[in-house]
């Protein structure tokens, strides 16, 4: 409820269409809905744009089927269910429509198909990064963005990464997904202007220390015009990516 | 030089406008000067944007003033030097003319008004978290965008934060700027539909850990749309506001 | 043996009715039994106002079920045992009448109805919380409090706990649960004014690093009138809250 | 403004005594005043059931007294002001009636004499813990609480400690600061039945790394009954306290 | 080969008694016996005062039996193995005499019945650090100390503690086996007059940090005479507790 | 493409021998064939000297064996393969020619015999280093280098490491593999004069922090000419070692 | 107190020499003398072996003075005051006599010439170490003990320390005293068949993190019988070695 | 006294040139001088193939000099002194010849021109790695070895990098020299074909932990034929560059 809605109701209480009792239940009546376990924001999308996503990591697969389940309900479409393994998934898929990707761990429940827009590039530093890079791409997908995947373009071959530079270039956000040393968040950095979005993933061993190391880097990356998620959040990464991607340009 | 320049050149010396010499030393001819202790970027005004900032913190007044005084003669306008002490800015201003702002450390040199456009919001903990908020805001001014700045609007008074909710949801992008336990950035990014960039302040004592504390705490922002720079670096996220803030929209 | 039974035996002493080495008998006598492998402190309720309790991580299920029937042998109700798998609890239960949760593992001995006092409310970020919520909910509630149960109301969706601001504001204890950034603590240390007690979970990946992000927040939550337990230590956090909980009012 | 005063007010409105916009103003209107570098929370009182705490450590002296006059001017009194410089003081109490403690390095503005009630009991480790003991004992008092010391009773020499174990058995609630190895807390916890607040000093060197050390220990009290705040963070125990010793009875 | 042994064997050089070529074989000849994947040290009985002893954690079954068959062969007794799971062990000891113990996972091969000597007491804070008491208790009575165990005696039950004293206190040694905070190395340190060995244990949770929690502590011991080995070092202990109880008078 | 052959494509672009497309083709084609999921970068052996090599931890067997079946049809020999599970092995071998070592998971496909030549010493602490010690010896061997095991020759029996003083001082490089404290670095630094390379190792327990321990001693090494690779990487040890060992001399 | 002083006053209650308020004033009363900022510990050398000791560190030059001039007035000899600044030196030599060594640190009140006996080693790596090798020999002497200094003999050039071999191994307890990579502990160990007690010190930059390098490497020693004290505690290892020198044989 | 030495001497023994005594001194006389606080090792150009190198920043100068001077006396030339402030520089030098650089706070005592061999490169990230930079530089020139410095060529600006290509493929060893997220290893180490030693450096803020972030780049970087020195440790990698550039090559 905003503002204007709020000085409406209190219109209508001064007109007498409404009770202040009505109205006081208006007021404080909040936009979601208790089955328990846990409280479903039905509102979301009016007031950040987007559905409540579905952590699948620490629910049954219970719980995620009827979160999902009520979701679908209620009219949400391309539902996003994300670290859900596969045995969750087979149990969901019993309770509403899902579109499931093994490697990412990314699931789509209701899943509508619209159209694709703008342009999103993921690239990574290794093939050891791609259960991250999917869950990042997937996510922009179901969110409507057009996704364009450089898969294996790491600092240690730089002229992997040059080669691509016109795909970089046209970009209007990038996800730079490493693990490791994370290099490739700086060098990428440096190539491009517009905005660049650093995941660190767990990818590495020893005093890669399960992503602390590249999360260090990306967070003292030298080149501006670069923030930075958690570990292995790809998820993170796409849906701000999607945010990005789809930004209108300031009226005049 | 880009694919097509290169092209270009190519072509030049099919057709004898250039020599295979002349050719050479414009591919490999790098776009910056070496001046002894640094290599000036001319080019990355086209390259990514904007021009080359100086970080101040680790140059002696007379390598700041030497850079700056190079850039200026370039033609380079609105000059960005980060953490330059009083001292420093003292010696710099007569090499350059100088804006100087001592509670960021913030210097502009060959400062130009320009119009400021769309919307960046800077919003913050506490009073303590002023001199990274001005880094930021300051930051995204000299590149051109709008700043409003919401200080002091901790989570610890919800209400400081709710009363000035319209100013919030009209931003583009919103810079949360807070140290201690770092909340803010979780609780903006519930209450918003455009980018926010968490900035972890060095605030507090104990067990903030000089940041640490808010930077876990925004990096794990149960929050979407969050991404998070370096602790205190209010110079980055002003950055990164301004380049996403100026986004143009999606070309049908 | 508090100070006045000390005086009343040294003058049985004196009187003659007690020898000298009886009387030293009784000052240095332990009022535990040692069976062996554990020293069962049978005057706990006394001395701390609640019987101990059995810490079942490190213990076999032989160990568990020896030292409850002990305590059961000696009267004791409502034996709380902590962290105990199910597995375990099967074969407790072959010793001593046993209430068992599989969620919280949290197991009550010897269990009694008993009056349910004042009134602890557990807060919790997330449905994922819900382990460390149960253990601390039980664990008030076998001490003799009366618990409300706020679940998922995290700061991501403000809505959803002011909509509970009656709940938290009734009550004489608040229990906060929250992993990731756990700014469910500052937030509700805002709102109340009765005492918080957070509990950091390990509910999170990458840089929550099993708890310790919201460990630090909760230390440096920036409202006033909050303390911190150990990460996922629902029973600590249950048992405090019952002794807040519990209090009376100052004599005049 | 709570359930009953908005009901209130839309009665008001139903019945023409407001109009609708003036009660927009009043349910948005922030209890807060906004002097440029700070949002001065005067209704903190109600909703937090004390006044807001001025934390002196990232504010200039002239921030300090600009905040306490207006709080002062607004009515407060027994403004608590904490980490606090003795240069700061001295420019603060030219704005406002000061009481300054050197030691704790706490003030108190616009100082009322009250009646001191109930027991609080700060006990500590060592001499070198005396100013965050005293931060404690100060802030309790100037909120209305009656404080006994236990000063350098640390467990290397338990007989000090047991001697007061008649002090420490009254106490309604019990601050333990201990700095190095922390173990305070635990004995402390093992010796009472009333809640435990521990406060890990920044006291040692080398391995107790500024008070995490003492913090770990503390967290991992083997008694029950304890709860942690931050290291040094003598003013959160201190309130805590108070809040708890001022708790009253259960109505039945 | 110490200094009197080189100076007699060049004697014998002088006197013809020995070649050269043998005198040099014989000062760098190692006193070890190289079997591939180890090299045995024969000699460490006469230069550290015990034999070599067999860390079972990294080594496989075989390895273990061969070296351990090896050092039997050359007349080795009591040869302690430690970190040997049950399976390894029943490998084992199918090529040497085994005792075995499934607790501490310490084995003792070719074990000989030795008087014990002198008294070390092993405490521990809770029934879960018995493993490590264990390893620790064992390999001090293989190497011929007389022990003495007082289990579960931490410090949230001081009197437990306190009832042993005498058992405590006419200890030649103590090693204080404790997990979570500790506590109990700095209690016992302050109660006896005798060196203490303070062994941290990974028992716990959460800020427990795998015994980093206790570690610190123990550093951090506000008690003289604690040193400490490394977490869940029972042997260690065992083994300095072994060599301080069998100390010798200083000669006149 | 160096300098040299791009001066030769722009000569022939000049005569007319190659269209400027052609030479822009050259110019900015990858010497890398990209297989969906890996850019496989034939084109190392002249950049860095070496084939590029095959990180196996994160990738499936069949991912594995394609690229090394693509490298094989280009010709590449002497394969490396790290961190390659038996299982993934089984799959592999299948698909190209492979050498397996167990112990070390060290595969090489296409593996061709070569002379052997120079000398690097891999130096090991203890018999759990194995593992480690074999991936460094079994890479530098593949790479065309000359190797000596001096295994289990830790600093707690110093006789053992100076029995072998001949063979650690005839090396061109040494490699120090250690685990726990890691002081073997410091001390075979101190007796040779050829670059010596350490590798902290995982093995160990508690205080070790998987490998940290020994990592920081290594770092930290008091012995000058010593420099360290990341835990447990003996693979980066022995390529680093055997680019030292090849090294030719100073052409005057 | 112990049990036979304790039964000798039940006596003399039961005969009528002692009435029971004295005999309970007698247990309970506290061997110790409350001086306001301190509790002087006045039976500490009855009940551990020796005085009370200073740490001058969180103390005011009053503070130190007030109680070494208590403790000397009651009669203690050789009082150690440890980590005292030269001019809070100054100040307490006003009031007691004192020996203070501004290298260490390292005040002994009241000092009296004592024999001393036994034979502990202090040995350090480096120069730099010199500080608290010294407050370590101090201690040790100061405490009755015969020390011998062994500085400069870090394992990087072995030949230093096996020259000493002699002195290390007349010793009874040695201190290994080292920075940077802490080797010495571990080779020192291997050498000598009495205790040895590993002192890290802060010595170092970069990685070897004020002393946790050190410390580390130092826990995780290979050798055995080797224990550990705080960064930089050479008091705690003075005090420790000589408890251990001056045992006395087992009798027999 | 190596091996052949050793025969000599007692070959001598053997036809009586030699007495006994006179062999067994000069088996144990240790080749370094003691001067009370240093052990100096004069036979270190010998063992190691280069003179002892003074650690400055833990000694007094008067320790410097004297250590230098008797190195001097000795006949040493170029006697590198690091990390000596400037005033303890004008104190040696008044003792013995200094080149001293304030920038590296490098001294070279007794310093003699040498002809300058090989190549190694400097590069680093910016101009604040500076100090470091030429402690790498000074200290290999010191010790023979022609430097290149390539500063300021970070990887925010690859181009600025590849313009330097020629000379860092012409190296035989690169010393790479970077704060912050310490990228530029990884980036160089996928370009050249010789030794890449990696130094991180101190520079930077936050999250950079005083070269942390950048040491665990490094140490994962993603290129082969990368080692990695103590942060800071510019004097480490000089030192060992030194060593490699002077490489012979294999003799066949």
């Amino acid at each position: 409820m905003d503002r204007d809605q709020l000085l409406h109701a209190l219109r209508a209480v001064q007109s007498g269409d409404m009770s202040p009792e009505a109205a006081l239940d208006c007021v404080i009546r909040a936009p979601f809905e208790d089955i328990g376990y846990a409280n479903i924001d039905h509102h979301r999308l009016l007031r950040n744009g987007s559905n409540e996503v579905i952590y699948g990591a620490g629910k049954t697969a219970e719980q995620i089927a009827g979160i999902a389940a009520r979701m679908a309900a209620a009219g949400s479409e391309n539902i996003l269910i994300t670290r859900m393994d596969a045995d969750k998934a087979a149990v969901v898929e019993r309770a509403v429509p899902l579109f499931y990707d093994p490697v990412s761990r990314v699931g789509v429940a209701n899943r509508v198909e619209r159209p694709l827009v703008g342009s999103v590039v993921v690239a990574s530093g290794g093939t050891s990064d791609m259960p991250v890079c999917e869950e990042a791409a997937l996510t922009a997908e179901a969110l409507g963005s057009r996704v364009t995947r450089l898969y294996d373009v790491g600092v240690a071959g730089l002229h992997r990464l040059l080669a691509r530079l016109d795909d970089l270039r046209s970009a209007r956000v990038v996800i730079a997904v490493a693990g490791m040393e994370g290099a490739l968040a700086s060098v990428v950095g440096g190539l491009v202007d517009c905005p660049v979005i650093a995941v660190p993933t767990s990818v590495g061993y020893g005093a890669s220390f399960g992503g602390v190391s590249a999360l260090l880097s990306m967070l003292n990356a030298c080149a501006s015009g670069v923030s930075v998620v958690n570990i292995d959040n790809g998820f993170g990464a796409g849906f701000l990516a999607n945010r990005i991607n789809r930004m209108k340009g300031i009226e005049s």
